[in-house]
């Protein structure tokens, strides 16, 4: 089969095991080859063998929702390349039900667990002395040992700041969910720094922190306006919230983008695309979240863990709500090359 | 532990292996008792001595989507409670990778699949002669000697045209998703016999199919108060398209529910929530079907297994824009008594 694949045994081996850092064209090549010609170890001989069972727990902290969903899908694809089976704990908010899991998972000798979940804070650890490696995706280990990978809400912050400093906007607001949660401060964050580096200042002086709402963000929306009236660009904490301000601006008159710019946060597609005009936003690239979480935990399982916190990049998804600017600085979006959606 | 649970052996028995047809609180007391007890059989020793692996496959068709998610959700929590495992597979509509995971899940030995996804049509089923019993939720297999599970739409569109009806509307028109997705077509016929039922015939003389968005939402709407300027409710066949006829009302000073009053199709609650006003809306129970798609599987893995179609009931989940009416018929709202969420 490494023949027919045209590659060493050695590599064959880490495809079929999903181990090693193979290019993903090799890793798809092996795994053709080995199905062409009906390769299929019996799974329990293989673990037998290997003293694994390529099984890994996928464990919510809370509730598998509109957030964790990418990451489970991103978890699950990077697994099931290197043909490690996943199973799915909806442990649902109940420490109980979660605990149940843990010692199902630990009797059917998973490799690994992937903890996931959207918490405000860090939350504890799902378990001390654990004799697989635990990997922690958006959410965040109490414990320093442990690896947390998280999006990079700080880095989108400053992408949406950025932009809106690139296409010429001098008076850029920032109204966003609840102070208490540690990405709206984040986003806010990135946001004032993109600003400062261009000597701007946040219009209306401070962040407009409220709730994850629509109803927040056309009550919000009229308040800066009512403080700063040249208020020339809005950013965003939530697609929700940009999506409550654009019905605000157009029932008041305001042209988006041209009287003013408007960038979300979450490249959530159902509502970025139904925003009118549709939202140019921050994804947060849960997916791929998803995918490193899963790539660390196989490293820990071979033996090459690491604690700390690790952050995924977010990138810029640029729709008409900031891009149909006429005018000399209009080409700037154009080099950001994003796709919309 | 069957004594401290309070339960027969055969009782503890069942609840342990998810079998029978215990009521929750049953199976929650024996497994609050082994828990207590520390009893947590070995995966390996308890598949040994029961022939079964107590794991399943459960497998999109297409990929994880907003409709999927509630099924699966559904289906891991009534297989979590009988303590079966559930293997996540996302086929992400590639049909090499769908051939691929069914022979893990086979070399892996699971009981049962089920097979999730929406389609347009019936699908074929994954294969023929599998060694273990399968399951179609959500999405329709071709044979008829398999069982799928399916919302019933047609159900689902009568209570909305029953709703409309009761609470005194005659011009009731129905803009809906496009015509050859047979969802569209049993939430249209629903609606026209419980119309018939009361004499009616749709304003505007027919259903206006077309697309799952806002913006044909908002385009039908017009075209709806065109032809039929009396229009004093309109059922929708989501929740989107919903949204951009509520959008499309308010933008041309009708008030809703007062002038027209508004039913959508989903219960979508982001979508349904921010409307406004906030959306009486068909919920189709999907998290209830997948809980049911999971026992019937359970049934034909224990040999009780019966081919065919069956739905799951939809219901009505009443909100402002169809109960803010004064009037002698304001009183049949609140009896039907449904959660707003």
């Amino acid at each position: 089969m490494a023949q027919r694949a045209g590659v060493s045994i050695g590599t064959a081996s880490k495809a079929l095991n999903g181990r090693g850092n193979l290019r993903a064209e090799t890793r798809a090549r092996v795994l053709r080859a080995a199905d062409a010609l009906g390769f299929e170890p019996n799974a329990l001989a293989r673990s037998l063998l290997a003293g694994r069972s390529f099984t890994v727990g996928l464990l919510t902290a809370d509730s598998f929702g509109r957030f964790s969903i990418p990451v489970l899908l991103g978890a699950e694809d990077a697994l099931g390349e290197g043909r490690v089976s996943v199973f799915l704990c909806d442990v649902r908010g109940d420490p109980e039900r979660e605990h149940r899991y843990l010692r199902t998972l630990l009797s059917r000798r998973v490799d690994g667990i992937i903890v996931t979940g959207r918490r405000v804070d860090p939350r504890p650890p799902v378990s001390k002395d654990l004799p697989v490696p635990v990997v922690y995706a958006m959410t965040q280990s109490e414990d320093r040992q442990d690896l947390s990978v998280l999006p990079d809400d700080e880095g989108g912050g400053y992408l949406a700041g950025e932009h809106l400093v690139a296409i010429g906007r001098l008076k850029i607001g920032h109204i966003t969910g609840p102070e208490r949660f540690a990405c709206s401060r984040r986003r806010a964050n990135g946001a004032i720094t993109a600003l400062a580096e261009a000597d701007l200042q946040l219009a209306g002086g401070e962040v407009l922190f409220g709730e994850w709402s629509e109803g927040w963000g056309r009550e919000a929306a009229a308040s800066l306006l009512e403080r700063e009236p040249a208020t020339d660009a809005i950013f965003c904490g939530s697609d929700q919230i940009a999506r409550g301000v654009a019905d605000h601006l157009r029932e008041t008159g305001r042209r988006v983008p041209d009287d003013v710019a408007l960038v979300g946060f979450d490249n959530w597609d159902v509502m970025a695309e139904s925003c009118r005009p549709p939202l140019s936003t921050v994804d947060p690239n849960l997916t791929e979240l998803g995918r490193v979480a899963a790539r660390e935990l196989l490293a820990a399982i071979e033996g090459g863990s690491t604690g700390g916190v690790r952050t995924v990049a977010a990138n810029l998804c640029v729709r008409q709500s900031t891009s149909a600017l006429a005018g000399p600085l209009a080409g700037a979006e154009t080099s950001l090359g994003l796709p919309a959606g």
